[in-house]
């Protein structure tokens, strides 16, 4: 059955202490090639049939009022996953970044 | 600068709590098009200068030892976005799915 992905970041604006966390221990571990992590919330939402313009229309509904909350973070992605796993469908993919 | 984007999933066959809270959320709202929900974390590393092999392989390596539990979480894509925030490199993406 097709998947949708939806990402959350948090705002660029506020601090992560999450992010600075790992961030932190990358330095110590002595990976210097980075100069900021960030940490964020994936969900895979597993669709009943195909996935249409409905189904989609609600994920956006979806992901703005139930997955993220709009004062801290932000939906920066919106991919539909076929069966293989494969990303597909550039038309949903980025539609709200 | 770039950035790599790394996802963590629960592993498949394991109970995921957080996932199962927001499906019944979903159906409760009478959202009755979608039959799983899986939460995981996505971290997003911005890299000083560029992404070579060297830096993917540093990432590969950070992804299992210190971004993921193995014993409950799988890495199931790591990416690589340019500047502008597309998505490029495929030959980054999946590579660890």
């Amino acid at each position: 059955m097709p998947k949708i992905v939806v990402d959350v970041m948090p705002k660029a604006e506020l601090l992560d202490p999450q992010g600075k966390a790992v961030a932190g221990a990358l330095a110590r571990l002595g990976n210097t090639a980075f100069s900021d992590v960030r940490v964020g919330k994936r969900f895979e939402l597993t669709v009943e049939g195909a996935v249409d313009a409905e189904v989609l229309a609600s994920v956006r509904a979806i992901a703005d009022d139930l997955l993220s909350n709009g004062v801290i973070e932000d939906v920066v992605d919106i991919t539909v996953l076929d069966e293989s796993g494969a990303h597909s469908g550039a038309g949903a993919s980025g539609a709200l970044a």
